[in-house]
C-alpha cells in the first residue's frame, strides 16, 4: 500500500522546513493526525497569529509586534552606538547581556558567495544609510563567529571606517564554561591571541 | 528585549511534538515568520486537509481516506493471515514487502508499562474480537523489536494461541547490508540463534 495521498502532501511540505528530515517529517506529519481538533487549532492558530501580528521594525529590522521595537523606542538606550547582527534571533541573545545599552540592527543574514548571498541579498545598504543619518559613534559587529559571519564583518568593517565610525567585532575565545579539551584548534588559537593579564 | 509574545506562543506549541527541542523549536517558528504568504497557507492547508480526508479503516485502523482501506478491500489478498503492526506508519513498510499478501492490524502501540500504557490502551480486544469472527490461520507479529514491542509480541502469541491459531513473529538478524563491526550484541547473539544451514 502507498501512502495516502494527503498524508504524502503534508511530508513534502514539512520536509521542506530547515533541519527536518524525511523520517522526521513522517513522524511530525503522523503526530498531526494523532493530535486532538484542540491542539491542531492551537497549532495553527499560533502560526497564522504570529504571522499576522509580527512585524520588522522600520529603524533596526528587528521582529516585533510594534514598529518601532520596543528597543528603538526605548529612550533610555545610548542610541550613539549600533549593534549588528545577523537575525532578529541573535539580537535576542544578545540582549539578555544586561551591559549593552545600545540599538541594534539586523542584517537579515550573512554574505555567502557559494549560496549567491552577496551585498545586496542582506540589509547592507540600509545599515549604511541609518549609518550616515543618525549621530554613530560606534558600530560593533556581531555577525556568527563562522567563516559567513566572519566574512559579512569584514566586508561591514571596511565599509563603515569610511564612514568615520569605530568599528569593533565581539572578541574571540573559549566559551564561558567551556572544556580546553573539547574546544577546536582555532578557537583555542583565538584564545591565546586575546589572553588577558592576570 | 524579550521575544515577542505570539512567537513565544508558536515555538511553545511547536516544542510540544515528538523530537522537538526548544532550539529546534525556534527555528522552525522563526522559518515560519520568514515564509511567504503562499507557503504558509500550503502548510496549513496541507495539514488540515490530512486532518480531515484521514479516517482509521474500521478493520485494520490503518489510516486511509476511505474505510475498509485498500488493503481490506482489496479481494486479491490472503484473508487467512493477519501481520500485527503497532502503527501505520510499520504497516507501510511491511507492505513495501511485495511477497507478502495477507492482511493487517493495526494495533496503535505498545504495552509499556512504564509510560503506564496497559493492554487497555491499545487495540487488544479489537484484535481479538476480528481473530474470533474471522477466520484466520496464521497470525504474524510484526511490532518493533525493542523492549515494549517483544512485550507486547510475548503478551499477544500468549493470548492469540489460546484461540487455536498459529502465531509467528518476525525473524531477528542482522540488517541486510549491515556491518557486524556495528552490530550490537544482542543482535549478533540473534542472529547466531537464528542462523540457517547453506
Amino acid at each position: 500500500m502507498n501512502r495516502p495521498q494527503s498524508i504524502e502532501r503534508m511530508i513534502e511540505i514539512i520536509k521542506r522546513m530547515p533541519g527536518i528530515g524525511p523520517k522526521m517529517a513522517e513522524r511530525l506529519s503522523y503526530h498531526i493526525l494523532k493530535m486532538s481538533e484542540n491542539e491542531v487549532s492551537r497549532l495553527v492558530d499560533s502560526i497564522l497569529k504570529a504571522r499576522q501580528t509580527m512585524k520588522s521594525c522600520s529603524i533596526c529590522y528587528n521582529l516585533s509586534e510594534h514598529d518601532p521595537c520596543p528597543v528603538c523606542s526605548d529612550s533610555a538606550r545610548d542610541r550613539n552606538i549600533v549593534c549588528v547582527v545577523e537575525t532578529p534571533q541573535d539580537l535576542i541573545a544578545v540582549s539578555k547581556v544586561k551591559d549593552y545599552k545600545g540599538l541594534y540592527f539586523v542584517l537579515g543574514g550573512a554574505l555567502s558567495p557559494l549560496d549567491a548571498i552577496g551585498p545586496d541579498d542582506i540589509r547592507i545598504d540600509n545599515l549604511i544609510k541609518r549609518l550616515k543619518s543618525d549621530s554613530i559613534s560606534e558600530v560593533i559587529i556581531a555577525t556568527d563567529a563562522d567563516s559567513k559571519g566572519e566574512m559579512t564583518a569584514v566586508y561591514l568593517a571596511e565599509i563603515i571606517k569610511k564612514l568615520g565610525i569605530k568599528v569593533t567585532r565581539l572578541g574571540y575565545g573559549l566559551p564561558v564554561g567551556g572544556d580546553i579539551e573539547y574546544a577546536d584548534e582555532v578557537t583555542i588559537s583565538r584564545a591565546i591571541a586575546g589572553r588577558k593579564e592576570m
